[in-house]
C-alpha cells in the first residue's frame, strides 16, 4: 500500500508526519516554542487565516514589496484595518524599502512581509527591525533556500509548492505565545488552534505532499543543509547576474542589493524582442521564460531543483541571442 | 518534467484539468450547468464555505446520519441558525429517517445530507423529496462509487481520499442558478464565485490528485462506469452482509435497508472479542478493521479500489474465528 493509499491514521503515515516535521525543525533550526502545522489552500489561504487569528478586526502593517505581499495586504482589508507599511513597487526599479522607509505602527498587532518577491524578483536583504511588533514572514519562494533565523520572526509560512513539496500542502511555523484565542466565527478548518490541538490532522491531511517534504528534507541534508543550498543558489544565481551586469541586450530591472536568488527577472527594453526570446528558448526546450503577464519582460525561476547547467544553458542561449540582436 | 514538478499554468496541466474535469462530467453524467470545482481543505472545509455562501446567517436544515454530517451542523451554527431536520444516530440500529420522518423547514436556504456514513455504516436509499428546497450532498465517501442524478441536487461535494485520488483534493459541483452574491467578509479562497471565475486556478491546485482523479475516471470507464462499478460494489459488499446474516457471533447494527456499500460495520457484541479479531485479523495482514472510537466494533471499508478476493479473505477468516469462539 502506497502512501497515496494508506489512512492517515496509520502507524506508518503517523511515522512519515512526525519525520517531515522533526527534520524540518533540524533543517530549518525551528526553536521548541514554535508549532509546526501541514495545512491546506496555499499561501492565499494564510492571507486569510492570519487576520482572522492576528488582527480580529484591529490594525496590522503590510510592507508591499510584490504582487502577492499586495494580495495579502487586501485580503486583510476583509478582517480590519491594515495599513501599508511601506512599498517596493514604485519606483522604476523593484526594490525592498529600507528600515527608515517603512512607515511602522507600535499598536499594530503584526507586521506582514513577503521574503522572496518571485514577480518582482526582490528578495528581503534585511530583516526589518519591527520595535516588538511581532514579524509574519511569507516565505513561500525562497523557504529552504538558505538559512533563516526563525527566531526573528513570530510566523512564517509557505506554500510548499516551489522548495518543498508538490502543491497541495502550506506549512505554518508558529511561535507559542503569538497563538491567540479566536472569535466562534472562524471557520473551523482557519483557525490555527484547532490545527495545533490536531496535530495537522483535524482532517485528512495532504499525506503525500508531506511525504514528499520528507523526503526533500533528506535530499537537502544530503547536501549538507541550508548553509550548503544557500552556496549553491548564489553560485546559481551568479551565473545570472554577472551576464546580466555586462549584457548590452539584456538588463534586469531590479535594485541589485535586494535581488532575488530565486527568480531572476530581465529585460531587453523591447516587448516583441522579449516576446522572440522567450519563443525561440521554449523552442529549444526552455519554457516559461515570460515574465509574470502583469510585469512583462523575462523571468527565470531557477528553485533549489533546478541545476547550475540549466542556468549556463540559458545564459549560453542569452549571449547567442545577444551577438544576433544587440544594436 | 513530472506533473508534481511542472508549472499549473502550463499547456500540459491545462490538458489534465480540463481532461479530468471532462472525464468527470462524462461518468458522472454532470449537466452543463453545473460548475466543476477542484478544491482543497477536505469536507470540513466545504462545512463551513457552505453556510457562508449559501446560508448566510439564515436557516438551513441538516439531517444527522452520522459523525460527518453532525460536524457539518455543527460548523453551520458559526453562521447563521440551522436546524436538525432528522437523525438516524438515535436508536440502537444505526438508520436513515424516512421521509416521513423529517422534519423540513420550507424556508430554509438549503437540506444538508451525508450519503454514506463512514462510522455509522449507513447510506441514503432515497433522495429526500425537499419540496424544492435545495438539496446539498455530501458524498464524500461513495462517490464515483454507482450512478448518481446530479440533477437532484443543487451541489454535491466529496474529498476525493475514498474513491477519487489521493488526499489534498476536494471536488465540489455546484448548478449555476445555485450560486450567490456572497458578502466581501468571506475569505477569497472559501467564495464559491472566485474559485468559479478562477476556473479552480486563483492559487494553485492540488495538481498532483487532479492528475490522479483523470487516471481513476479512466480506470473506471475501463471497467464500464458507474454502473459496471454499482455492480462489483454490490457483489463485494454482499460477501460480508450475506455472511453477517448467517453468522452466529457477527453481526450489524446497521438498519439493512439503508445498509453502506462502502463500509460494513459489525460487532460480536463483546467489546474484548471485538478487539482480539481486530488484532488477530492485523496479524494476518488485515488492519484496519476496529471501528471507529465513536462507536467501537468493527469496520471493514472497501471503497472502489478494494478488491472482491479482500473481502473473500476476511470473510473466511471471520469464519474461522466464529468456530472458535461461537457459544
Amino acid at each position: 500500500m502506497s502512501v497515496m493509499e494508506m489512512s492517515h491514521r496509520s502507524k506508518v503515515f503517523d511515522d512519515i508526519i512526525k519525520t517531515a516535521e522533526a527534520k524540518l525543525r533540524s533543517v530549518m533550526g525551528i526553536p521548541e516554542n514554535y508549532k509546526v502545522l501541514f495545512l491546506q489552500g496555499g499561501a492565499t489561504q494564510q492571507f486569510a487565516m492570519i487576520p482572522m487569528n492576528f488582527m480580529q478586526g484591529g490594525t496590522a502593517d503590510y510592507v508591499v514589496t510584490g504582487t502577492w505581499s499586495k494580495k495579502a495586504y487586501q485580503e486583510a482589508q476583509k478582517f480590519g484595518e491594515p495599513k501599508e507599511a511601506g512599498n517596493g513597487l514604485d519606483r522604476d526599479e523593484a526594490y525592498i524599502p529600507r528600515q527608515d522607509e517603512l512607515t511602522l505602527n507600535p499598536d499594530a498587532d503584526y507586521v506582514h512581509i513577503c521574503e522572496n518577491n518571485t514577480i518582482a524578483g526582490t528578495k528581503w536583504d534585511y530583516t526589518p527591525d519591527t520595535n516588538g511588533v511581532p514579524l509574519i514572514n511569507d516565505m513561500s519562494s525562497c523557504i529552504l533556500s538558505e538559512p533563516v533565523d526563525v527566531s526573528k520572526y513570530a510566523m512564517i509560512y509557505a506554500g510548499a509548492q516551489k522548495n518543498m513539496a508538490p502543491a497541495g500542502l502550506t506549512v505554518a511555523i508558529i511561535r507559542d505565545d503569538f497563538l491567540k484565542e479566536v472569535p466562534a466565527s472562524v471557520p473551523t478548518m482557519l483557525n490555527y488552534n484547532i490545527q495545533v490541538k490536531g496535530e495537522s490532522m483535524h482532517n485528512t491531511p495532504p499525506c503525500w505532499p508531506i511525504y514528499v517534504l520528507m523526503e526533500v528534507l533528506t535530499w537537502i541534508e544530503g547536501k549538507g543543509g541550508l548553509e550548503a543550498m544557500k552556496k549553491l543558489n548564489e553560485e546559481k544565481a551568479a551565473v545570472l547576474y554577472d551576464y546580466l551586469a555586462e549584457s548590452t541586450l539584456f538588463k534586469t530591472q531590479v535594485d541589485l542589493k535586494s535581488k532575488s536568488l530565486m527568480n531572476v527577472c530581465f529585460n531587453t527594453g523591447d516587448a516583441e524582442l522579449d516576446a522572440a526570446f522567450a519563443k525561440e528558448a521554449a523552442d529549444k526546450g526552455m519554457p516559461n521564460l515570460k515574465g509574470h503577464r502583469s510585469v512583462g519582460g523575462l523571468r527565470a525561476s531557477i528553485y533549489n531543483a533546478f541545476p547550475i547547467e540549466g542556468v549556463e544553458a540559458l545564459v549560453e542561449f542569452m549571449r547567442e541571442f545577444e551577438a544576433k540582436h544587440a544594436k
